[in-house]
């Protein structure tokens, strides 16, 4: 059997490995238009901001260990140019040579990857623009940052990759200001979670501008002119790109393969495409979100590698196995936080019409009492009813990935919220509580789905009637210290005390810190005869993020009036 | 309704809480032989250890708290001393005025926990020698060990609490002993990851002696003796006793209830006494293994707080909610190392007769180019056939509690190695790798089960045949650093150029360091016609952790017999 390969990194590389154990005999050729195979792509950001300081480090293998350790021939610098599926034969251009020259396939494997969109903006093309996706792209960064360490960066887009970036710069000592268009960071998250994020980043000193667009660039003696909508301009010493990329279809294209909806290389639950000689794998493709059923691209370097794997079996053994798809797991470093997701946001489940309820909790990362324990805040999104568990966000300080991974793997199952709170954690002080973060997050879940709790979020918290009330449960310190505006202080312990006056409203309405004392508030009223009540979701801790970013967003809207 | 509950800490606490949150009028008191209710067990090695500084953290709710936030009565120092089932009345002694009175009940909870076995030796209850389990046994470590910090301390017992007291007492300043009488410390893992363990106890300076037994205690000035079986007495300033726990029955027993086969207090799937009136829970009960479904008791503080929460949900509701079981996970802090244990170790299968396969695998805690990253030991145990994983075990330095509550969230709801193959993690380079630890590990099991690869295991090294081989495969490097007795070096890279002269053998033996060259180069030569070919499990990295231990163990084993 022989099979190439086009692309030689995540999706690519692990297709060639695995191709190898497989089968021992077969004839494998990987082709790479770059000069580089099988690198750590996450890792370009980390280099660029001196974290990590070795750069052969970023290198899995090389044209030489594929070839020693998997008798894989790899060709680099070497571009396909077409693929001619009736005569199973690719034409490729030797880019160091010029010389083009076709080479005959049994299996092909396509793994183009995907590529950094550059908007259209008048002077995109200028020096000191950059987009991160390759080796090149990192070493032009690097060497471009490298004399302007104390100068002024201009980060477009507040994705992973521009907060990675962000971070890795600041980290460089450059100054950083952020431009995202949409009115939070990070946008597969839900607000709530974004807030508190964007709260940690201007907490660094970065200078976050959300809402905001980018109209153009113009050249500087030393250095780019970034031209605002309605806003001054800013002027940097280098400009990073990060908006989003799309996956790389021009060759599949012109092939006459089937592309999706979503415009990537559409294949089926063999990872096949149309074309059953020719395979697909990485960020080029496209496939149904086990979720939704509908068809996306999923741009993660874990998907790609487990693809890898499979694509290879089912071209030596024969559509043995088919790929479940990728709800999107993801998660960033952003300074001292980490914050991920995995499965569906409220905000894109709501644009899909698919019914679910939200619950937000706020838990130590371990036991209280031992040292080191800091808050992390969960949002579950679940399925009414059956209580499946559609989505999930996590952001803290310290194990944030732990309870990622166990929610990925619990909507990847199609779990209920109830499997939650059954979930046996590894518990001793240093890792978690008796009761875990994820216990607790499916514990209110529990208490929603069984009418046990009802809610309101931050975004109600204005709409309160005029007949009703607003109650803060915490106690009289933590009200004095801060409270929402119109709030009545009522402490949890002393509630029992005043049933009688709070009797005249047609609605109470609590909050606490997180969520845990209005839940037992909420209970005492409800088990006392009160019947509307509501307890806001994730308490003061959310509401205060998310009302603190809409008014830092107000006040930017009003000066960007005032200078339009 | 009116609840009795004896025992205030972990799952009584817990259940009251629960009932007060369901049952806003009802009457509930507590009863608690000792001061404390509802402190934090687990935190008590580290307060004498002064890694926690601040006592008052040890206490989640005080008997004022309860009765503020709850409306619930805690009696302390009040001790039940028998139950009339029939007139549903118990006994109570109010410890500090000896006066002794009745209470009623509609439902009595039973949680009385466990006791530390106190072996009936010569000379037990000598001042010194101390067990762990309450706040007054904490307190009296603490000031006998005020005075000692530079003396020595012997713990007898290996096992989690032993091991934490180990700790603790070395991190005060002290020279710490560990006497365990079975051949490898923390029985409830298979010796491989024990080994890997031991060997850092001892790399801290640490005497750990195992397969030794104490044979009494002789009273000195100012310490304790510890005589011992086959070897030299041990003079000790303090001496802690971490060798178990036994269920608190006697209650029970006297009421004429139920016991199991372990001498629990049996319950049904509701937590349910055979008296329908009474409900117990936390270390004091004995439920089925879910894998097994033999009756076991978990001593375990997760388990018991989620047994309150099921058991008030069932009282309330009329037994609405099943407890699942446990299945065993735990996970302690050894110095700079972390280890714990989900569902069934190898050698608790096989006595039951449990058929099963084992695959080790270790790999880097996060990304490699990353800095960081430290290995990691994950070993599985899982069905042929299906498999369904029954058993995992992590031990490493950095992530392992993330990983472990991943593989006991897949062995609680019955998954196979498959889905861990398929798990979609979170990954970014600080978090994890493309294909995270528990990916590999199920890769590689998925490859014994589907015949793609063939193991071996460190103790059937050395029952090699004399017309096998056995092959290092790594570099030639690495073999002349070490490696196992009697292999001949053929490093990976070069295996294809030396494939005749290895046809001369009847079976061949490979290893590597951790066994994923190895298994390359299984597949080089079984796809090139060789017919025996095995891959050590672990590669030499196992191999070496397990047989230094042996040879430790003999080595003490030989001066032992000297002595005596």
């Amino acid at each position: 059997m022989k099979y190439l390969i086009i692309g030689a990194v995540a999706g690519g590389a692990s297709t060639a490995a695995r191709l190898r154990r497989m089968d021992e005999q077969a004839e494998i050729i990987l082709f790479e238009k770059g000069g580089y195979v099988s690198y750590a792509n996450c890792g370009l950001p980390y280099y660029i901001g001196e974290v990590i300081n070795d750069r052969d480090l970023l290198f899995v293998q090389t044209v030489a260990s594929f070839n020693k350790r998997f008798n894989i021939e790899v060709r680099i610098y070497s571009e396909v140019k077409s693929i001619d599926t009736a005569q199973k034969l690719i034409t490729v251009t030797d880019l160091k040579t010029g010389e083009t020259y076709t080479e005959s396939y049994d299996k092909l494997v396509l793994s183009p990857g995907a590529e950094p969109i550059r908007p259209p903006l008048p002077g995109i093309d200028l020096d000191g623009i950059f987009t991160l996706r390759s080796v090149p792209d990192m070493d032009r960064i690097k060497e471009f940052a490298k004399n302007r360490r104390l100068g002024h960066a201009v980060i477009i887009g507040g994705g992973f990759i521009g907060l990675e970036m962000a971070e890795n710069l600041h980290h460089l000592g450059m100054k950083v200001t952020i431009i995202e268009m949409g009115n939070q960071v990070l946008a597969p998250l839900d607000f709530p979670l974004a807030a508190i994020v964007q709260q940690h980043i201007r907490s660094k000193g970065l200078d976050l501008r959300l809402s905001s667009a980018v109209t153009g660039f113009d050249k500087l003696k030393n250095g780019v002119r970034v031209m605002l909508k309605d806003a001054e301009p800013i002027d940097a010493d280098v400009v990073i790109l990060s908006i989003g990329v799309r996956p790389d279809t021009r060759l599949a294209q012109a092939a006459g393969l089937e592309l999706g909806a979503s415009k990537g290389i559409k294949v089926n639950e063999y990872l096949q495409t149309s074309d059953p000689d020719i395979y697909a794998v990485g960020d080029a493709i496209e496939f149904p979100n086990p979720l939704t059923g509908r068809s996306m691209s999923t741009y993660l370097a874990g998907p790609a590698n487990k693809q890898g794997r499979i694509c290879a079996n089912n071209m030596v053994l024969g559509n043995v196995q088919k790929y479940p798809g990728s709800i999107n797991t993801a998660i960033v470093k952003v300074f001292d936080m980490t914050v991920g997701t995995t499965g569906m946001a409220s905000k894109h489940l709501q644009a899909a019409g698919i019914d679910h309820l939200v619950s937000t909790t706020h838990s130590g990362s371990h036991a209280g009492y031992y040292p080191g324990s800091k808050q992390m805040s969960i949002q579950l999104c679940f399925a009414p009813g059956t209580g499946q568990l559609l989505g999930a966000q996590v952001a803290g300080f310290k194990g944030v990935d732990k309870r990622l991974d166990l929610l990925a793997s619990a909507i990847k199952r199609e779990s209920t919220i109830h499997e939650l709170t059954e979930f046996e954690h590894a518990y001793a002080p240093p890792f978690s509580s008796a009761k875990d973060p994820v216990n607790i997050a499916g514990f209110v879940a529990e208490n929603i789905l069984a009418g046990q709790l009802s809610l309101f979020y931050w975004d109600e918290v204005e709409a309160v009637k005029e007949n009703e009330v607003l109650i803060d449960v915490r106690t009289r310190e933590e009200y004095n210290k801060a409270h929402i505006p119109g709030a009545l202080s009522f402490p949890v312990d002393e509630l029992r005390n005043h049933l009688e006056e709070l009797r005249t409203y047609a609605g109470i309405n609590i909050y606490c810190q997180v969520g845990l004392r209005g839940y037992l508030a909420y209970r005492i009223l409800k088990q006392s005869g009160f019947e509307k009540v509501n307890n806001l979701s994730g308490g003061f801790t959310t509401w205060q993020a998310c009302h603190n970013e809409i008014m830092i967003g107000e006040k930017a809207k009003k000066a960007d009036l005032a200078i339009a």
